[in-house]
């Protein structure tokens, strides 16, 4: 958890735009599922995460629901920017995975497995040591309560394929090692059952998240 | 995981009881569920579990299905005390935690609560450093979708109430703390709500899980 002294988490967005607080509430909510709820560093959870989004309408540019964009792109980018830091300072974490699914008979789904990657203590060590261990990544996957062919699944690390069709795929483990060794990794996985695709985010899981949750009292 | 390097988990039960096929795998069933599918060490999973149940009828006792009680109980006892050998072998596990989940509205929602505070790694980091953290406990109880009002909460910790009504007891916390600097440790959710309850089993989550599943290589 982040900040367990205090609260975990406030985000506070000001814009001098001028918006009615229905279509902002509807563009924080989207850019909200895109960023902070997409973010996890031990699957814990806090009662205390608040994002306020104010707009106080000075510069007097108008915005309405159908004509945001530029709005919404730039509220997506600032949120995916927090969201992404606080991943980044999570307790011991030396490096930022995006898990990014694809394949799956719905996003909904797809969420669901990304998010049970990103929360395995097992494929988190594995990036703690850098280890593409594709076996923990498919195991994973596989407990998510998801149903997927694992013979027609496949692990990418960093853009290469280290697992195709269910088994190890031909690569080069040292260099696909050394690109681990990084501040941040790209971890695909392919269910190849359909359209529904998410993108999720975690850290790895180090000795000193233990030494930093178990060692303070509360 | 337990034992990644060859199978996670396979158990041989054999009785020389003289039992058909299909009461001995009912009962087979309701141990196996009583036992292995209530532990964790780091909620990652398996494909490899297996548990094998023979009875070579050697004995010439018979036990049909509505008289195996004396059978029942002994299987229910020898798989909940393999399955708790398997916590207590946890990666880096120095001690053994009993989640007893109770006034849930169903079993089932008791098991949902009881695995969620026993997969939560800031628990888990709590018993590690022996601190009797009952906001970490609530707050994994919070996040497990089971819905029930915190204010009439409680959580006990080797017996004694830590938290009342969702705040925090009067309780005696040094003397808490040394209870649970020990191999066991019983922790007691009440949610207040119906006559659901459940037992799970889980281990605490110290530097050695990190050191054993991050240096090894795959």
């Amino acid at each position: 958890m982040i900040m367990p002294d205090m609260a975990t988490m406030l985000a506070f967005v000001f814009t001098d735009a001028a918006v009615e607080p229905e279509p902002l509430a509807g563009m924080l909510r989207s850019a909200v599922d895109r960023s902070f709820n997409r973010i996890t560093v031990d699957s814990d959870t806090s009662t205390n995460d608040t994002v306020y989004l104010l707009a106080n309408g000075e510069s007097g540019v108008r915005f309405e629901a159908d004509s945001a964009q530029p709005l919404t792109e730039a509220l997506d980018s600032l949120t995916r920017d927090l969201a992404l830091d606080i991943v980044r300072d999570g307790e011991g974490a030396d490096r930022l995975a995006e898990i990014r699914v694809a394949g799956a008979r719905t996003d909904a789904d797809a969420k669901t497995v990304a998010m049970a990657v990103a929360n395995s203590p097992l494929v988190k060590t594995a990036l703690a040591g850098a280890d593409p261990n594709w076996g923990r990544i498919l195991g994973a996957a596989g407990k998510a309560g998801v149903a997927f062919d694992a013979r027609k699944a496949s692990v990418r690390i960093n853009g290469t394929e280290v697992c195709a069709a269910g088994i190890r795929a031909d690569f080069d483990e040292p260099a696909v090692q050394r690109g681990m060794d990084a501040d941040d990794v790209v971890i695909g996985v392919d269910l190849g059952g359909g359209p529904g695709r998410a993108v999720v985010w975690t850290c790895d899981f180090t000795e000193d998240y233990i030494h930093i949750n178990a060692d303070y009292r509360s």
